[in-house]
């Protein structure tokens, strides 16, 4: 891999991500201000991540629209492998779908993909990751979607309403296809092969169109559903993309819920998360006092803004304030990330106490299969 | 393809098998005389389909017997690909497995791969596969078999119980294993890939050794199963193999469930089953009669007397008196025809009525989701 480029696929992402090259790459869509003035019509306001390009590129969003305009709504779909507890990088495409359900009043479907994630780590049992699926269902639901329109499909579970669609689907991918897509070789094993069908289903679980929020890592697997979708007669999933969530330690990789001190878990009690900001989380500052003062530090590349600015600070002066602040060097880095480890400890207290009131409201929201 | 070569795979037969030929190339070990002589002690009586060498190779059929004399139940478990009708062929390990199971006292699973039939077969639908594994599981439970130790299982119906255990192995193949063992391509569809692993499942779905009567073509199946059992630390399955049962045109193929002229099914009218018989049952006779009153027929190649050798005429004197009757020119081909007609039709009158009431004990077999 030469020093400039980079790695983004469903299952591994290195290097630091040129998006726009990224765009070009996947042959994705860029959000136009244009597009952004449309959702803004029709809903009322732009979520942050939206007007600070958190979300940043799509796929047939416009033809959605125009669909929803004619009175033709569409569903969401989202989800997650649980390889892990839920971290903070997890936590940004449900934010935004809550938001689209809440703007759209639309019905939403989130899939843990624990057979994917027991397919693809060698040392996770698939007892563990349905635990996990169970554990991480409970972040999802903390976050106030309601029983009524929103459904979690865990694939293990689900697998007898998921696999006759799943089906239609594999029989029309062949090796080669993923091949391409997904880079897989000879060795890699028939469940992770076979997967992408799985991960494909609840695209077509109702008769209407679709629309995905999700990490850009994860588009791959929907290029070959859209291939397939006209050859069963259903019709192509849009998508739209957010950024990788930088881990702590930096830019330059996504945010891993395998690597302890690279992440802050949902679950973190406060000296935890205090600990990681200060001890791992990576600065754009100087060397030291004086020269931070001096020169001041780089925001852009610092990840405790970096966090502000994608998901704990949603007011844009407040953060336009911090940014400013921090890069003529009136802000030091400690007290940049005192702000942070308070937005963040702010945000999981409340947050893992809905967590725990989720344990009695999770069989509401689980689908049942058919 | 050599003419003097053949094809066996779990979806193409081409070609006159050699049997030992076909032993060495698959690995298997021949039913030795010593191994019949172990099995008649244990049952009291052999089978004609193993006293013939209907049934010829196995697979730890031995280590199956150890465990049993030490008091250690096996269990057994075959089944069927439902792209169409039941033909009589597909009746052969059906029936032996009946006897086993009588003989044994064992639970018995019977698979019935909806999905596989769907993956493999462009024209067919999962609706049209899913019908006939209906259809077909109609006439599994016409063979006698008892609703408290008999399960039958359809893919798609109880892909919850299967897909756990399908995963475990999953994980263990990888897509060189089955393009060395299934000869598979890129162009393979993602789903027939995958697909091995689910006839593996219920190799595992008691924890306690398996024996699998079946036709020989579906051995690379379990040759996976077998490599991955010790992985997943689980037994490997025992196998009995039947012979291809030869289409009405003649050896050098097993009967196909999609060629209409070439199969009895078991759903035929009398009158169908003599037409068949008469017009396409490949004949070891001579060109006209003074002739084969001289020269005698050729039973060995003779369709119908080996569809009596395979299936309908258990008595071993009678089939003898036939075959020596018909070898010396005493016996004409239209007289071996109509002793096999009458014995067909004698077989489905009865069968065909046992299939009928079948419909209301269907629920009864039906493997229920765990």
């Amino acid at each position: 891999m030469p020093t400039d480029e980079f790695i983004v696929t469903p299952w591994h992402v290195e290097g630091e991500i040129d998006y726009d090259k990224l765009i070009k790459r996947f042959g994705t869509e860029k959000i136009s201000k244009q597009l952004l003035t449309r959702i803004e019509k029709l809903t009322g306001d732009l979520h942050f991540m939206l007007r600070r390009g958190i979300f940043f590129s799509h796929r047939d969003l416009n033809a959605v629209l125009n669909e929803y305009e004619k009175g033709n709504k569409f569903f969401l779909y989202t989800g997650r492998g649980p390889s892990g507890h839920t971290h903070i990088g997890h936590l940004v495409p449900w934010v935004f779908a809550k938001w689209l359900q809440d703007k759209f009043g639309t019905n939403m479907y989130f899939q843990l993909t624990d057979d994917e994630k027991f397919f693809s780590k060698q040392n996770l049992s698939l007892e563990e990751t349905k635990q996990f699926a169970f554990e991480n269902a409970l972040d999802f639901i903390a976050l106030g979607f309601k029983p009524e329109n929103t459904k979690i499909i865990i694939d293990t579970e689900n697998i007898k309403t998921l696999y006759p669609i799943a089906a239609q689907v594999a029989k029309k991918i062949n090796f080669s296809n993923t091949k391409a897509v997904f880079g897989f070789s000879n060795d890699t094993n028939i469940g992770m092969i076979f997967y992408t069908a799985l991960q494909s289903a609840p695209c077509f679980i109702e008769d209407r169109p679709v629309l995905i929020p999700l990490g850009v890592d994860q588009d791959p697997h929907f290029r070959l559903t859209r291939d397939v979708a006209p050859k069963i007669g259903k019709q192509k999933p849009a998508l739209i993309h957010n950024i990788m969530i930088p881990a702590l330690q930096g830019p330059g990789g996504k945010m891993s819920a395998s690597d302890d001190n690279g992440t802050v878990y949902t679950t973190d009690p406060p000296e935890v998360v205090k600990k990681k900001i200060n001890k791992y989380a990576f600065s754009g500052g100087q060397p030291d006092i004086e020269e931070h003062r001096k020169k001041g530090g780089n925001p852009d590349i610092d990840v405790s803004y970096q966090y502000l600015r994608i998901f704990f600070e949603p007011d844009d002066n407040k953060l336009k304030k911090i940014y400013d602040d921090y890069k003529s060097g009136k802000m030091l880095t400690g007290e940049l990330k005192a702000i942070l480890i308070e937005k963040i400890n702010g945000f999981l207290k409340i947050h893992q106490e809905k967590r725990e009131k989720a344990r009695n409201q999770l069989s509401k929201f689980l689908l049942e299969n058919s």
